[in-house]
């Protein structure tokens, strides 16, 4: 095991890395920027070493300051956390030309998986199934029109270098695609370097699904089961939960299989998460496969016991996976709500500044990860997550429950500052979403003010006894 | 259900009860002293009401006006907590003539259960082993030297009315006995009303080990399996984990069948402990029954996942028992820390104050239940605990290390104000408590400076397989 690791990141998942660092007894250097120089990784951490200024361009980007600083310090690895350089198979590369671990899979899987046609072309050799779509890149409007025609709309514009809800256009209406198609390209080009997109059919009323992945560097793979991500605003996830409510056995045996499929298949190793939508239909399309550890990776770690940040350390140490499939027994049912500094009633616009008060809940099986204090000065140079509170109970009902009794007393006040409880609260509330029924349309009925509608009639499942389950392959 | 339940305590076992109603549904009433006016739980309850000044007696002591409270708010059942009347029979008979549900068993088994010379008589009954010593109490010195003569030096000389390591007094030298005798009844007198005494063995480096059982008013009950909590200091517990390590699976099969046979023997209802010293030949003798949730409790409940408290609601409330024995599958291990506001290297005195940081840790598989918060003032009127660290791992070593983990991060401080986190984490680092070999001796053994001794050697102990202890009697 290392001896020494550098956290390439802040908040939240800073603290997080470093608390299973300090478990695996290893030492740890945070990196900071100036704004940060008071943060709780900072103060925890063996080593800390300034980075740049508050812009992440000088700072949590800056490769070269992160490299000289695991240099200085004699770290082994760096864990990059999620978001900033998690998913930058140049910074991987960088830091293996420079003798260090990069935790998470090697630079030549991260690339092919980071490029959504790459990653599209590859999985649907793996014999997943992909969202009727081109497979490759689109090169003139022309094409995208006919490809739009050919699977109906909606559609979804894409950018390639795109990932994790950023880089995408819906487009519902065949007169708007030649725009869309154009405008995707360009703000592509501008935010990745790269203006190549492609073309899907958009899946309405679709649940976002993602199954937990360990693949170390052996060969061997394990899933962790699912999760349901499907409350989102704007492609950004805000409350999630494991196992995914209401998937059918069958579909649940199904997709997990067919993302460990799809992860081994491409030499991927460390923590990752296949992603993909279930339509109304109850068939699964793949949408990505994240290289990262993930904000909702805590629903995981709640349900099977396993904590995931120990794995990629010991993966990128080069042990061998402790786990395989019978070691993982999903148990009860965990949902987590991001906190975020923002204010629901003005459109989710961030609401930075100081809190005088902050005091999160606890007691049992309720996790909170924040890096947030009284006196902390949320800024708003960084995105807004301030928090994220979980509960674990046997049953969703009460884990529904518990979570709600936990966002009830998280006492957070600074002058000005607002944040996502009372909307997370709402959605809890929500008819559709307490009976499990709920899709990637949540957030907007609610944000419209509708009332939930009564849960879809459900196709007759076939009847299967839970002790059955394992047996079947 | 309950619609309205009153807390009748404070400090961070009010905040637990407090979350147990909220969680299924249940409305608070919560009653304070002057001085906790601006507590979490007073904050946080649906309503509150003052029952008195900071003086226990004429507060959290006070039945008359708790009842009272209950009465205006129309709450119908009240949850005593641990310590102040939460053991008191009369109590909860008052409650009962109020038309109040007392959350605890009946007022005549508490009665039966409090006197220790009839819960030892009564236990004896139902099959239990005791330590040597006198069953019925001791009327006379000539009485008292006779049993402790006929037992064997070190006796321990116990007031009846006594129990959770109060009115005790250890005799090494026979002739220390007759002053002890004498100086025991007259200090019970004083704190019990109450002079009855008697005589047993003395355990030395015995292991405190309790089990948790959970019966209904209906004939049912279930046991929670074992929590050890030898690290005491003057029978004060400081840590505690569950499963007790290195019990042989026979002794915990053995002692966990016992105390559930003992409680249902009494009529015993709601969550109750059944406490035993094992002496080093593994052999285990009864100590005492509690009637009450006990600070220790969540331990128990990470490692099977149940909510004890809403298992104490659903009980009161007349609910047969939610659980049968196949249900309670013990997974893990966890470990808590009690973080008191005490100085360590002064004999433990507490140092009350006011907080000026205070910063608990979080993160996986780490639970904190406390009442602090910044700018929260530790009064000198209550008892000294501030927080409870518990952590949850897979294994005991990964526990271990996570707990320390966490107290590494609590930040509390205040002018004065000194807490047991630095000897707790020594108590973590010890040898033999690392290997779970460890008994009562071993916080007067790091207070002496003694380093850690060698695990004695153990018996050799028949071989089970793990998958057949369930199947055994």
């Amino acid at each position: 095991m290392f001896d020494k690791v550098l956290i390439a990141n802040r908040g939240e998942i800073a603290l997080r890395v470093l608390r299973a660092c300090r478990e695996l007894g290893i030492r740890t250097v945070a990196v900071y920027s100036s704004v940060d120089a008071d943060s709780a990784v900072v103060r925890l951490a063996d080593e800390a070493v300034r980075i740049g200024p508050a812009g992440s361009r000088q700072s949590y980007l800056n490769a070269a300051a992160i490299v000289e600083a695991a240099r200085q310090c004699g770290a082994q690895a760096v864990h990059p956390g999620y978001g900033f350089l998690s998913e930058d198979a140049d910074f991987a590369e960088i830091c293996a030309g420079n003798g260090l671990t990069f935790i998470g899979p090697p630079p030549q899987v991260m690339a092919a998986l980071a490029d959504k046609s790459t990653a599209r072309a590859l999985m649907r050799r793996a014999g997943l199934p992909l969202p009727p779509g081109s497979v490759q890149t689109i090169g003139t409007v022309e094409q995208a029109v006919a490809v739009a025609a050919e699977v109906g709309y909606p559609v979804i514009v894409k950018a390639a270098a795109g990932g994790g809800g950023r880089g995408m256009t819906v487009v519902r209406d065949p007169a708007a695609l030649p725009r869309a198609y154009t405008r995707t390209r360009a703000a592509a080009q501008v935010a990745f370097g790269d203006d190549r997109v492609y073309v899907e059919r958009y899946l309405t009323a679709a649940r976002h699904v993602e199954v937990q992945v360990l693949c170390d560097g052996h060969g061997n793979g394990v899933h962790l089961g699912t999760r349901d991500c499907s409350v989102q605003r704007r492609h950004q996830k805000l409350v999630e939960e494991a196992p995914a409510p209401a998937l059918p056995p069958e579909t649940e045996a199904a997709i997990t299989a067919a993302a460990l499929r799809g992860a081994l298949s491409v030499g991927f190793t460390g923590a990752g998460t296949v992603e993909f939508l279930v339509d109304d239909a109850g068939r699964f399309h793949f949408l990505e496969i994240n290289c990262r550890i993930q904000v909702e990776h805590p629903v995981t770690e709640m349900i099977t016991g396993i904590d995931l940040v120990h794995e990629q350390l010991h993966i990128a140490a080069g042990t061998p996976l402790r786990l395989s499939q019978s070691d993982v027994r999903p148990h009860g049912v965990a949902v987590e709500c991001r906190v975020n500094v923002e204010d629901p009633d003005r459109d989710f616009v961030p609401t930075p500044g100081r809190l005088d008060r902050f005091q999160p809940p606890g007691g049992p099986f309720t996790r909170v990860d924040t890096h947030g204090h009284a006196g902390y000065l949320v800024s708003p140079h960084y995105d807004s997550l301030l928090a994220k509170v979980v509960a674990w109970a046997p049953d969703r009902e009460l884990a529904l429950r518990r979570l709600d009794r936990a966002l009830a007393e998280f006492d957070v006040h600074g002058p000005g500052v607002r944040t996502t409880i009372p909307f997370a609260r709402r959605v809890l509330a929500d008819a559709a979403f307490r009976a499990g029924h709920y899709t990637t349309a949540l957030v907007d009925r609610l944000l419209a003010g509708d009332p939930a509608v009564p849960a879809p009639a459900r196709p007759a499942q076939p009847v299967v006894a839970a002790g059955a389950r394992t047996h079947r392959s």
